[in-house]
């Protein structure tokens, strides 16, 4: 049964004006609304296709990926997101090290832009880098458009900053809100997004920022748990708190795991890396302090390794809910046996939760797509529907 | 004139049910009216493309590639085949001698195939791993889709493994299909699949085992023919008896080059390594002893040196029937005095046969596109019948 | 308001039968009239882009992209101008310093073109190669064609060969015709193409070779300037000559800058290496003398260094008519203080001119468009009347 009818009419009911000709760097310079209009095309879009109806709202056009540090999911779901809606992915290779700077970054993206209908830009190598980075591109491409450069103005995704993750922070939303049955069933419910012990260190803040950012909007028990010195942006827990506030959930931090995991409907177990270190690194690589790196690297690890009890077990799993809280991650997983001697998670947690995971990831194509179409289309909800009426096959026989 | 009328008649009587949603791994896989089915979508294919009419059965969708050995013939032909039916190639660019495993395989597997039509493999570096690999991505697939993660079943279709490399061979006998004016003049013609002599050693196994598991299915006399001690698969070999057995055919050794040319109707002679020293390899390989690697690349070339005299030369050529067999390469090949010094190939025969050998390549797309196709359509015969009915132009004016 | 009933009818008076099914490497190859007519199409495509209407022309099929060196800008450009068209790009990644001979050439050019509509290719690195190699490859397309190897006859576009850099100098000229309001307006204008200072060596020759040998066309007085020793190819200066001669207008040369500066209307100060010293840098190259190209390298950035004062300033810009002249760059530019410590041009200049500059790179895709619609539709100018008729939206809502 078409869910197009039902969809139309709730983003009908949205403000979501401002989303037309706009970027997305960070879920929360967007309204309730805008969020919600995103979860609305996201399943709209994959109802269409599983009815193997065209998405296809462009005949040509170009999707640019620019790709600052290595990629296969997020370059993957990008495409897949350009391909649903009929624009062609043209990747630029950039030197990953490089930190292009004011001139070159301005040029390079309306150089690159003249058929472009959205930039794609994955940048979570460098504290205060990858967002900053993110602005400057959009702003060329709105001035280049502007002046009449451009034909079209490009629409900026964030696919990682060094913020947020906004593509996948909202594809976990999304998981959850089809695993609990609505977005209303979400009040209440307590959320554990937890530090994970990995044996690899450095890994991006983006993903426990953006979820404490974008969870907490949604009346939920946030509790951010790590260990001592593993602390996010502050300026990110701020957001959450003030979202705990206006929703009416909470945001509150711990530096047990258990404690976390106690009685949560959905846990979040993840490896990342402490935020003074990522700025001390970011500080030692402008100016090119290579042993100092190598240094903070092995200190890290060795910080790292005082904690390899944060991972999340069976004994830490029976602690949530019921002992079956909704296990989330952005894959891939350090699992304890498989990808490493010691990780992140039990091999029979995971094991127990492949189906889940691989769903969670099953949405951010749609995710992505459903941020373009929002930016591109000025009347999303008849676009819609005018999709289904059209109905044209993706595959003709 | 249209051919497509009495190619789908013919597709109509052939019992190809079990090619629906189903994967492309060995010749030997399928029954005789599945490899002719493959020949005559292939056909059919073609013949609309050179009467400029559209064979888009795609609206959108992803073909996705992984080259894990380099590529440029064979991606080209997935690409054009991909092109051909309206599915938008995404390459995937693993670590070339990377052998991922278990739950890596099965996740990349998932995360890279949301909006996969067809997913191509090549990976034939390392005896005993390709085919393992392809399966277990398939296995993978097949898994995704039946668990509600991927919406579609992406078709796996080999492009070269460690024992077989259909899209080549089958290319390889609809060319020779074409010059011999149809496959039932085929019987009772003689192949000599011959080593041949090249200054590179470790030429992967699969064309000569794809061309004497898949020739001696058309009851022709194959005659396989090398030096002792470059044995292919036993398990092939097994194959190919029991082929000529059905067949009507012959399926015969030797290790006299000329004794092989003679009176045969159709040469492929090519280099390649022998089975066992591919298998040590392996091995090496997987302790990681690279000196080991070397010192058996050292040892094959020297080897290899013994059997100069296996080249394909004009003397040679006149040993076959009328002195004018057909001429077959996978291309590229080792040209005596063009590509190296002496190879596998005098450059006189080979320039001869240029244009034929060009002819043969250009069926792999067709091949490619026609395996894509009895996957993804139900009913073969009457979509090939309705492409031509719509008539939608390839080149528009 | 539609710009088409114009062009088509301007087109209609051409004499562009030529065009064709026929290739672009020079263009001092091509006629007055098919100069204007790459002009008429590429306008006509912008506008019908401009309005959101889709020129498609092509439902299938491939564009090959080859960069025999590192681009961003060109790559971009190809394959906005394949979009545009309804053509897919594939890439092929050849190794960068690798110079194919014959065989190989001929082969390569067949095995990736079985379904490909237009072959681009940027190969500039090497003096008397570049050219060559783009005619080896054009002859073997040629002869796939009318062999039957291939069912349709790829269109080659040199992208940057050693001799013209045709896609980017009919850029810069269509961006200059739109500066002054038209090609009859050209007529007795003054253009300075001078050599100007950089902190690299080595810089292609095309760009100048290609703005003496196109912009003499228009009855302008051309001035080629350079400091003693950094001469272009003799042949292109002849061709500038005799254009100069037909079309009524002049070619001159001077080693001062100021002088062609003066009174100029258009300026072009951009670097360029010696010709000779490429011709000595392509002969070490080819017998491997590395050390050699290192020390051409060092005498080459010695020679340079001796003419900072060629630089694109204030005080030069005062020079030039009413101190306004257009400033043309092909980007990126060496600026100084911005890029490099001493460059091309003072960053005042190129702040004041960077939207120009950023449209005249904007032509690019449409100018590469515009040469390979002329090469596939027979009736171009009615095409493009039946383009705007079938009103087809590039995006639908």
């Amino acid at each position: 049964m078409s869910r197009i009818p039902a969809l139309s009419e709730q983003l009908r009911k949205l403000n979501i004006e401002q989303m037309y000709e706009n970027d997305f760097f960070l879920t929360w310079d967007k309204s309730d609304d805008e969020i919600a209009a995103v979860f609305a095309v996201a399943d709209a879009l994959r109802d269409l296709r599983e009815r193997n109806i065209s998405t296809k709202i462009f005949d040509s056009g170009l999707g640019i990926s620019n790709f600052r540090d290595n990629s296969t999911r997020t370059r993957f779901s990008f495409a897949s997101a350009c391909n649903l809606l009929g624009i062609e992915v043209q990747d630029l290779d950039e030197g990953k090290s490089q930190i292009a700077h004011g001139e070159t970054v301005r040029e390079t993206a309306n150089m690159i832009s003249f058929m472009a209908d959205v930039v794609g830009i994955r940048d979570d190598m460098y504290i205060g880098k990858g967002h900053t980075y993110q602005q400057e591109v959009a702003d060329a491409l709105r001035d280049g458009y502007e002046t009449g450069v451009l034909e079209q103005k490009p629409t900026l995704v964030n696919l990682q900053c060094d913020i947020d993750h906004p593509t996948q922070c909202m594809s976990d939303l999304l998981h959850v809100i089809h695993a609990f049955g609505g977005v209303e069933n979400l009040r209440g419910k307590k959320v554990a997004m937890t530090w994970a012990y990995s044996p690899s260190y450095g890994k991006p803040l983006s993903v426990p920022q953006g979820v404490i950012g974008l969870f907490t909007r949604f009346g939920m028990d946030v509790v951010l748990a790590h260990p001592k010195g593993y602390d996010v942006m502050d300026a990110v827990e701020k957001v959450a708190r003030s979202n705990a506030e206006q929703s009416g959930g909470s945001f509150t931090k711990t530096n047990n795991m258990k404690e976390a995991f106690y009685n949560a409907d959905i846990v979040y177990p993840k490896s990342w890396a402490p935020y003074a270190a990522m700025e001390e690194r970011t500080e030692l690589y402008g100016v090119g302090d290579f042993d100092g790196i190598d240094a903070l690297e092995q200190r890290l690890l060795q910080q790292n390794a005082a904690h390899k009890d944060w991972e999340c077990t069976e004994e830490m799993m029976s602690l949530t809910r019921d002992g079956s809280a909704l296990y989330l991650h952005c894959l891939p997983a350090d699992i304890t046996g498989v990808s490493c001697d010691e990780g992140e998670v039990a091999q029979s947690v995971f094991d127990r939760y492949r189906v889940p995971l691989y769903k969670q990831a099953s949405f951010k194509p749609y995710i992505i797509a459903a941020m373009i179409f929002l930016s591109k289309v000025k009347d999303p909800a008849s676009a819609l529907e005018m999709l289904e009426a059209r109905a044209a096959e993706r595959k003709a026989f």
